[in-house]
């Protein structure tokens, strides 16, 4: 019976990765991986085989299932399995679902943290998400507004902290900030986006509240993260504000 | 003039650094870095010199000032000055007050993130900080009571959030449990405490915001991180409970 690590691949950024992920990776017999995961990160595990667990059927509780299937399969084939998720594998990433699974089958695991794309957001736009006397408090939430799910399941987190950082919140942008006006959040609150950080793609742009609340669908090529809260407002002063627009729809 | 690199160290262990943070270290012509980063992480510096910036004078603000000079005088005399601190830059790590020092005195920087103390935490106790059905919002704190700080500045995010981790909290802790169970946190609430998370040293403790709110206060040899929410239940129930006193006074 083999071991399973559920092993953070960083933000983007092939280097980013942890020396230990490193390291598992030049041992792994299999990699099951997402499919947002860079192609140079791949080439680490160099004699094991591949398989693209991202988004297999598109329907997300069928894909969840045939990935415990797959890593249970895996686990009793090989010595060294890799499951290698984006960021961090314990923020966003299902990892529950998958520990409880394998640990269900009697399958031995470890967890390797990773950089989460929150904080490759902050660093890509040099602005800590703690700052002394202007934010103690930071949040990272999953908005997925309009499906049937209400804000009230991550208003007031977001509400009460000083710094929020939203995940996979691109296409919800502007009813995200329109909830967060409504609820009594400043228009003027600086609001930064950060696409595809960490990789040569990157694209970061600086606007508020009001701008993102009136404007279009954000469309992106890469995974956005939406940034808001007091701590943006020197970085937007500071750069160049590119029209949301140019970075929505390039 | 040189550059500074703001590198985050990662948690503890030495190969949770990034390829990218040990590519820079080994680079570097100078180091400073706090007191907690591991002295194997400082050996992959082969070239550099070193400066301990960690609690020099034990005053705070004469402590940041002191720092801000000696980045500046680095920059000054050396080619690539790596700023190294512990878990990512950019959280509770007062990052902005030395990027903004830097950039008043014309220093080029660029901040390289790590992993964070929580994320290493949820890995330590095998638990997810999200999940479905049960935790969609995270919130990270650090909520120093009783030094003339009030709940007011940091209790809205960890009400509002379903998983909540609060760094540097190990001494505050039962003031912290008690505050939460005032505002109407079920006492029952599972609390995890991981202590020195990813070193050898590293003790994870499960209790309840109950049993923590009447416990004397934590004392501990290692940073700790106090991890509140409804994910961390199976894990207290799988795990035999070590009664708090032993993770505490040992």
């Amino acid at each position: 019976m083999g071991k399973v690590y559920l092993v953070g691949a960083g933000p983007g950024a092939p280097d980013l990765l942890t020396l230990r992920a490193a390291r598992l990776l030049a041992q792994a017999d299999i990699v099951l991986h997402d499919a947002l995961v860079h192609p140079d990160t791949l080439k680490l595990a160099t004699k094991a085989r591949f398989i693209d667990v991202g988004k297999r059927y598109g329907k997300v509780s069928t894909e969840q299932r045939f990935i415990h299937r797959a890593l249970i399969e895996a686990a009793r084939k090989y010595e060294v399995v890799v499951r290698l998720k984006g960021g961090d594998p314990m923020m966003f990433g299902r990892a529950q679902e998958e520990l409880d699974a394998l640990a269900a089958a009697g399958i031995e695991t470890e967890v390797v943290p990773g950089v989460t794309a929150a904080l490759a957001a902050a660093s890509a736009l040099k602005v800590s998400l703690t700052r002394r006397g202007i934010a103690r408090t930071v949040s990272f939430l999953t908005p997925r507004v309009g499906k049937g799910e209400t804000a009230s399941e991550w208003l007031p987190a977001a509400m009460g902290s000083d710094t929020v950082v939203l995940y996979m919140a691109a296409g919800a942008g502007p009813e995200i900030a329109r909830t967060l006006i409504g609820a009594g959040k400043p228009p003027s609150t600086p609001v930064a986006l950060v696409e595809s950080a960490t990789l040569a793609s990157e694209r970061r742009t600086h606007t508020t509240l009001e701008a993102l609340s009136r404007s279009e669908v954000v469309k992106a090529d890469g995974p956005v993260v939406v940034c808001v809260g007091e701590v943006f407002r020197d970085a937007a002063q500071e750069l160049q504000i590119e029209p949301l627009q140019s970075a929505a729809n390039e």
